[in-house]
C-alpha cells in the first residue's frame, strides 16, 4: 500500500473522533451520508478515504461504529504508545509538558531537554530537565520516539539535528523556522495560523 | 456562494503557503500537477477546491502564482487584520502572547485577560493583564474580533460565555473541553493530537 497523504491522515483522525462520539452516544451503525450530515463532512470523501485502506462499509447498512474506530486506530498506529521528548522548556514547552492529555495515554511526555544551565536539573511535574548532551541516553532509556521542538527559530535546526542524532525519526516542530532532516525522518510543522485563517474566513463573510 | 467547509479552507491555507514559497523562488506560473508533485498534494483536489471559488487557471498554462495568492488571501479574509484577546494567561497563554508571529501582522494579540487577581495588572511585553469584568471594554477599545481560550477545561464554558457577551464571534479553544455557543459564533477547537497521529502513522509503518 502506498503511503497515505498527510491530509488523508488528518481526515482519518477526524473520522475517528466522530466515531468515538457516536460510540459514546450509543450509535452502533451509521451511513457515510448520516455521518457527513452530523459532522459537516463530505460523504463521498469519507467513502473515498476509507476505500484506500480496505472494505469497511456494507452497502445499504453503513459502517459499524466500534469496529471501524478500532480499524482506524490500527491504521493510524494508535494501538501503540509513543513517548515524546520536549526540547526547549520555555513557555510553550512548559505548557505542553503540563498538558493533561500528554501526561498519560498513547502520547506521553517522557523527557525534557533545555540547553540553559539554569533550567537543567529543574523539575516539571515528575520529570527532570536534562541538558542536550544527555539526549541519546534519555531517548534510549525512555524509548521516546517523537521529538517536540519548542526552541526559538534560531535554535531549531540544531535541536532537530540533536534529536535525530539521538535516534528520533518523527518530529513535531513548533519553531516558526524551516528545518531540514535526512530522508527517513518525518517533520511535522505546527502552524498556529491555519486555524486562525479558518476563523478569518468566517468573520469576513 | 455556500460556505466552504473547514477542511477546504485548511487546504486553501496550505495552497497559499505553497504559492508564497513559489513566489519567493521566482516562479510565475505553475500547473496543478507540478504544484501537487512539488508539495505532495493532489492535483485533482487543487483544481476542485479552487473551482469552488472561481475560474483561476488557464488550460495548458496553469495558475499565475502571485495573482492566485492574492485571490486566496482575499477569499480567506486575509486582506484584513484581526485582533485577538487571550483569556487565561497560564503557560500556554503566555507562550501565545509571546509568539513572534502574533506580535504584529494580520493576527495580532491586542488584549490579555486572567481572573487571578495576582496576575491582573501584570505586564507581558507591551500588554497589561485585565480582569474578566473588563472584557467588554477591552474588546470595544481594541476592536478585537477573535477570542483565544487558554483556560483550564473547567473554566472553558465560562470564558467562552464571557468573550461572546463582550461581542466576540470567533473563538480558538485550546481547552480540551467541549463548549457550546449560540448560533452565529464560530468555535475552532485546537487538537494537538491530530499532528501527533500523523507522526504515529509514519512511525508504525
Amino acid at each position: 500500500m502506498t503511503e497515505a497523504s498527510p491530509l488523508t491522515l488528518n481526515r482519518l483522525s477526524i473520522y475517528l473522533r466522530c466515531l468515538q462520539d457516536l460510540s459514546r452516544r450509543g450509535v452502533e451503525r451509521i451511513s457515510s451520508t448520516d455521518m457527513a450530515d452530523l459532522y459537516q463532512l463530505s460523504a463521498s470523501q469519507i467513502r473515498k478515504d476509507l476505500a484506500q485502506f480496505g472494505e469497511f462499509g456494507i452497502r445499504g447498512v453503513g459502517y459499524e461504529v466500534e469496529p471501524l474506530a478500532y480499524q482506524l486506530r490500527s491504521i493510524l498506529g494508535l494501538d501503540q504508545a509513543y513517548g515524546m521528548v520536549i526540547v526547549g522548556i520555555g513557555a510553550l514547552g512548559t505548557a505542553l509538558a503540563r498538558y493533561p492529555g500528554f501526561r498519560q495515554g498513547d502520547f506521553q511526555v517522557v523527557g525534557l531537554v533545555d540547553r540553559d544551565p539554569r533550567k537543567v536539573g529543574g523539575r516539571l511535574g515528575r520529570l527532570v530537565i536534562h541538558p542536550p548532551e544527555e539526549l541519546p541516553r534519555l531517548v534510549r532509556e525512555t524509548g521516546a520516539r517523537i521529538g517536540v521542538l519548542t526552541v526559538p527559530s534560531s535554535a531549531a535546526q540544531g535541536a532537530l539535528d540533536a534529536v535525530v542524532a539521538a535516534g528520533i525519526r518523527a518530529v513535531l516542530n513548533f519553531a516558526p523556522a524551516q528545518v531540514r532532516a535526512s530522508p527517513g525522518v518525518r517533520i511535522k510543522a505546527v502552524d498556529p495560523r491555519i486555524d486562525l485563517e479558518e476563523l478569518a474566513y468566517f468573520l469576513q463573510r
